[in-house]
């Protein structure tokens, strides 16, 4: 899909769309107050304080009506250029924008107002020059937001809309929504039954339905395995810890707004933790090494809570607790090159072995001229970045640099991927630590006697199991590879009263041989049933008829394809064992 | 072990011991202030206020020598009974005596002090008649316990101690306990590195190392699929909730102070779940259901959190946060009797296969007369308590009926354990429940169409992965069987300059067949090595030589035997495979 925020001319034309709305809002509820409407990769939005209302759906076609109006009325869009003094004095009873101007410097930017008609709004512009220009929009949706996106502060409304220069430019992309849409892993998850929420289990804990934890089991199990034959140490350790282990880490400091809060018992206070890495470094702390120990690559599928704001969240992409597929690799700087390399082998094997195309890399390194914000060794940082470097150059990988973009701590390689619906997001990350080990006193034995300290990998391959479940639900539309199938056959007969003996027989041998298989022998018509399994997104639908019960053959329909292929029971067993041993995607 | 509590003799001895340690410790500590010292199933303690003074081992054989002293000085024992008006004035100084004496009816009860010498402590008796009768007795311990268990109270001083009328006997019993010691799980898991602990992570908070995890993950999968077996269906749920679903569900009332503290988020209350009835509810709830449907098993692993006092935390058999093997089965009345022997049946089941052979039945039932403690239908009571019955008779089995000790909401059958030190406790459990799906509304269509409450049986079989891992690892005491042994084999050259090469492909054999197998070709004698995977308990020691190289053979050694058996590989990987399929204990 287009992302609007970067076509230049739909900038433009999205941002004075915002304009219309809040004019059209502003003709309706007369004490509205508005915030900021930026553009966005899908459009635009305008964040308005309009008192106690709450919008809901239900109120846009009325806004939407008012907007037409507004455009059909043909007003010239006019740039003034104003005084901060004046400014201030022009908006004084419109404490939001009194707030943006107070924050700006005249000397350094010339403030400009925009109107059109009786509306007038404080802007950088550019804009359309006329309203009439305006007359191909759509508004998509409203949602609660706080204002600076603050909890603390008061909610404001958002309204969503998007505006294209031709109705049938506008046709297309809502077009194209409708079709994120349906490949949006919250509605595949609904339709599936992967996971449920509820609002009196509370805002961002999803719930595992019994086929979705068949997924989320399957999942754990390939990665820690492949983690094992990789030499990883899987650990348990407990998703909360004392607050002291946060401050030692650091965390409580820079990290606390994204905690939950703190509980007091027996004097003793506790915080559900965020990430796994204070409880990794005490488990590397445990015991004594050396340097013939290291690298030692401690893993936990790790149970982490955040606090994410409830208009954040998202399904099970962005939730308030999740399960990391976390790993800390301890080892000496010299080992630095090879376990990076490791770590992206892994990333990269993963991505083949489960069809996975669309992503892109990112490396993150320091700004040289950024003295405050990163760790003082020039040297080590040189160091490792050309590392990291060399890795991926060795490797053929294609790669984006970002300048300033490295964590304090130090470089970072982020692979980045695209949801159905909204902003980009990091699914694997491995990111190099030299200053953790020594906040908490971790050290090894070097070869020549003296103690030295580790450097850290914090690397995540699924990111977490949460996320990775929402990725792939969209990334295969919801038509799971049988390794991951809840349901992978479907047995039938086609007449219930004939052959329902031997559909029974299919079964059993399937799930002997550990296949997930259902049978569907319900008195109803064939095309009926062979609907519904297609609604479940099954791999395989078995047909058994007459011929097929005579001959002892089975006949299999692949999910979305019409023709019926009739093989030997063992021909197919080993079809569906080479389908779990390679994870094949089924529309392949 | 003998249980001192309920030896007659002994109870009188330890009690009366009981008062020689106060007599003792007023001696050195004039200060000091007496709460109850109660005889234990171990021998008695007593709870003292020493004002800030904290209590070490240390202490102990100052104490010690001083009740040598108040034995030796051969004072009667007095029996003197007292008026409580007369009591109040004799203990005024007193507040914790204060304390008892005004909860007493002296129409009830007899008030009685015991006097001592220079001693008096208000007291029930008896006791026997001359502290030269106590002189042999050991004080065990020392640990902080809060005045009435109430962690918002005062920190008291407990001294524990035992007493014995001979010196042979109280040797003979200090000699168990060592050996009790030895077989204590946290003595096991440090030395196996099964688990770690740390003040930083926090109290009752165990980490489990690679070690650990290895074995758990065993456990896990074991159980989960043989439940997945019985038609169980599992989901993940997350180990928080909204407040209101324990206000929904009765827990907050009723159980807000096992619970940690809620914590606020945007306007939501959130709390650590103790446990995962109300989420098995919801995910019930969440689609509708026909009489056809049931019963419906739903299952998890499932992550709690508790508030337990921090005295009463012991290694992972008692923490503050667990993982139960955790399951809710929603039937029809009609299907309590098969739903309840299906439990039982897995219970006896996974006993068998593990070889665990000490423990007992306690069906608790409800107590007719008491009107106001039970959810009031005699019907579905008499009912539900008779198919129990008739259940465990079916079976064979034997089981003490605990009258009143049933929850408010149903009968239940418990499996009690006894672990090395300590007091019993519950292994597996089977609740039945007519209440909990009443509140969450929950139901299913039946046959006639009508909507039906369906009955809950809550159940778990290992109790929690980490209780088990407790219990087993004393059970085995610490030799775990191949299945769960972290490190299955170890191989050895004899002469690690000459049969390394032939010990590594040995290795690299049995790692291709997914044993878990170190080599230990370290330059040591063998004896040296032999003796160190003697302490890790290993399974298996393969000793390899020259004979076994030049013939391609295998020689081992099982744990704790001293007899070599040189086999060929296929015959050594047979058995390794028959271990871990069977389960077989290694001191079978």
């Amino acid at each position: 899909m287009i992302n609007i925020k970067e076509d230049e001319k739909l900038n433009v034309l999205n941002h004075s769309c915002a304009h219309l709305l809040a004019q059209a809002v502003k003709h309706i509820y007369k004490d509205a107050k508005f915030w900021v409407g930026p553009v966005i990769e899908e459009g635009f939005y305008y964040d308005i304080d309009l008192g106690d209302k709450k919008l809901t759906e239900e109120d846009l076609p009325a806004i939407e009506k008012e907007m037409k109006k507004c455009a059909k009325a043909a007003k010239l869009i006019k740039r003034r250029e104003i005084k901060k003094e004046d400014a201030l004095k022009e908006f004084k009873n419109d404490p939001y924008k009194i707030d943006l101007i107070e924050r700006m410097d005249e000397n350094e930017t010339i403030i400009t107002a925009y109107d059109q008609g009786d509306f007038t709004d404080l802007c950088h512009g550019p804009h359309v020059e006329n309203t009439k220009l305006l007359k191909n929009f759509k508004l998509l949706k409203v949602s609660g937001a706080y204002w600076k996106g603050d909890s603390k502060n008061k909610m404001l409304q958002r309204i969503y809309g998007v505006c294209f220069e031709t109705p049938e430019a506008l046709d297309q992309y809502l077009k194209e929504l409708e079709e994120a849409k349906q490949r949006d892993h919250r509605k595949i998850g609904k339709d599936l039954e992967i996971f449920a929420t509820n609002d009196l289990v509370g805002k961002g804990l999803p719930m595992y339905l019994p086929n979705g934890f068949i997924m989320w089991n399957e999942l754990e199990n390939y990665i820690r395995n492949k983690e094992i034959d990789r030499g990883y140490l899987h650990v348990l350790t407990p998703p909360l810890g004392n607050v002291e282990l946060y401050k030692t880490s650091g965390h409580w400091d820079h990290y606390k707004d994204a905690m939950f809060p703190k509980m007091e018992v027996e004097g003793e206070e506790f915080v559900l933790r965020p990430m796994n890495c204070p409880h990794h470094m005490m488990i590397y702390g445990n015991s004594i090494h050396s340097y013939r120990d290291l690298p030692i690559r401690i893993a936990e599928i790790a149970r982490d809570c955040r606090f994410e704001t409830s208009g954040s969240l998202k399904g099970i992409e962005r939730v308030r607790t999740f399960c990391q597929n976390d790993s800390h690799i301890f080892c000496t700087p010299e080992q630095i090159e090879s376990e990076f390399k490791g770590v992206v082998d892994l990333i990269l094997e993963v991505y083949k072995e489960l069809g996975i195309k669309e992503y892109r890399f990112e490396l993150s390194l320091r700004d040289k001229e950024d003295k405050v914000k990163y760790f003082q060794d020039d040297e080590m940082w040189n160091n490792a970045e050309n590392k990291l470097r060399e890795v991926l150059n060795d490797l053929g990988i294609e790669y984006v640099e970002k300048i300033g973009e490295a964590a304090f701590y130090g470089p970072k390689l982020d692979v980045q991927v695209k949801p159905a619906v909204g902003n980009e997001y990091t699914l694997s990350t491995c990111q190099l630590d030299f200053c953790l080990p020594m906040k908490f006193n971790l050290n090894y034995i070097d070869s020549d006697g003296t103690k030295k300290t580790p450097v850290v990998l914090h690397r995540a391959i699924f990111g977490s199991i949460d996320r990775f479940m929402a990725f792939y639900l969209e990334e295969t539309k919801g038509i799971l590879p049988l390794w991951l199938a809840p349901v992978g056959v479907m047995v039938m007969p086609v007449n219930s009263e004939y052959q329902t003996d031997y559909a029974e027989s299919v079964t059993k041998w399937l799930k002997e041989n550990h296949i997930r298989v259902e049978l569907d022998s319900r008195n109803e018509k064939l095309s009926y049933r062979m609907r519904e399994a297609q609604m479940k997104r099954i791999p395989y639908t078995l047909i058994l008829g007459d011929n097929e019960k005579n001959d002892n053959k089975i006949s299999y329909r692949i999910y979305g394809k019409n023709e019926t292929i009739t093989v030997s029971w063992d021909e197919f067993l080993d079809l569906l064992k080479t389908d779990i041993k390679e994870k094949r995607l089924i529309n392949r």
